[in-house]
């Protein structure tokens, strides 16, 4: 037996998210079929990020626990043939028997990505969220400079989470614009990376700084929104197609001795 | 009457191109369709990049003429009510009632995408091309540069043409690489702007420069390529879904002394 890491990228459209749902395509239902078929035995793997339904990812990861011969690194290509080709296999290799991607530490990247300008542009519409009205940059910056650093996050969570703990801590929230991505018009791209993201987060982050951006609400008032610990006080959750999970980083030696790499 | 310029965008995946053709669903056929029932008579556009099957546009142009009393420049949003998502009016606006977008003196930019890793990456695959053997960026532009200028490009152009003059007038060709768009790979960019463009001419300079970029070529023989006017000298064609027509500059006054702008 041995246990394997997949970085798995997926465009989210046509699924219900990654989680298992009966009667519903997900993400992971899609991998145990296709890893179930490829090695003959019934596989069920363990998620670290359970995006929600249209959201994407670049870099999410899963293990699963194999009797199967072939080795580690190869089952990337050959799960990739039986795969759809809206989720791709980037890498496969063999981990420690005990690792577990959300109970090991680890650090996370999301972005979230803005198209802003007053047309939406059909080759986008899928990853990026619409947004006509201007959005201001330079105010948005000010507004997730304060949500950096370790603090309550409970404003910026669904009230339908199952988190006791809402202390999380964010090593960067950054808003960069691209104007040459489109004419007239700019993809402001939010990139946060924490240590760990209650439910919702990252988009009613973005939904916030969304209204500072339009001029709705001042960037102090982020600070305010923190510390009031109310989920009514922030902004909107912003759409989920324009999130995207990018990677995650594991803080702890995560492969066994015998690993092949 | 008057004479209504649209500037298009649209993902060509699920179209047979621009022009009509009986039985195929085309970006010709269905502005022609949304316009019709938008204006209440029979419209019939004029395109001024006729795109193959698969191909997208940030910019492309066309016009048609209407007696409706809706002002030009209203027309886009009605329009896009009408439209499927894939297309989607950027602008309209009342021009020359002798203005031909294809007779009139005009400068083009494509830009051709190339997903260079060594795993497909799901949301971009639709509008890049994905090509895993590693590219050579810097080989790539030395090859490109001696496209830049005046030219006879009978190398690249498909042998399907029905043009006799074969000289065209590139203001750029430029390769660019972003590496910061995908986790270990790069998207490769070449950009192309000129006063004219042969059958499949920018797919064929892709494919030749994907041969410099992977070795295959050295960056002196595309000026060779060039001067033997011969389509067998030049690479293959590359894939449809990495072209965009990105915009269309025209160098005359093509608006009307009554235009509403």
């Amino acid at each position: 037996m041995k246990r394997v890491m997949l970085v798995v990228a997926y465009e989210g459209t046509a699924y219900r998210g990654w989680q298992i749902q009966p009667g519903h395509v997900t993400i992971e239902s899609v991998l145990n079929e296709a890893l179930s078929a490829l090695l003959k035995e019934k596989i069920a793997v363990i998620g670290a990020s359970r995006t929600d339904s249209g959201v994407h990812s670049q870099g999410n990861v899963a293990v699963f626990d194999t009797c199967a011969r072939m080795p580690a690194d190869k089952i990337s290509y050959a799960l990739n043939q039986r795969l759809p080709e809206d989720i791709v296999v980037q890498r496969s290799c063999q981990v420690a028997d005990n690792f577990h991607p959300r109970k090991c530490r680890s650090v996370k990247t999301y972005e979230y990505r803005i198209l802003n300008r007053a047309f939406p542009m059909p080759t986008l519409r899928r990853d990026t969220y619409f947004y006509y009205r201007p959005l201001d940059v330079e105010r948005m910056r000010q507004a997730a400079e304060r949500l950096e650093g370790q603090h309550d996050f409970t404003s910026f969570c669904s009230i339908h989470t199952q988190a006791k703990d809402m202390v999380r801590k964010l090593y960067e929230c950054q808003v960069s614009a691209d104007e040459a991505a489109v004419p007239d018009g700019q993809i402001v791209t939010i990139r946060v990376t924490g240590n760990g993201f209650l439910y919702n987060m990252v988009r009613i982050i973005a939904g916030t700084l969304i209204q500072v951006g339009n001029g709705e609400l001042a960037p102090e008032r982020v600070g305010e929104i923190l510390l009031e610990k109310n989920r009514e006080a922030a902004g909107p959750t912003a759409p989920a197609q324009g999130l995207t999970m990018m990677g995650i980083r594991f803080e702890e030696d995560i492969y066994s001795p015998n690993t092949a790499l």
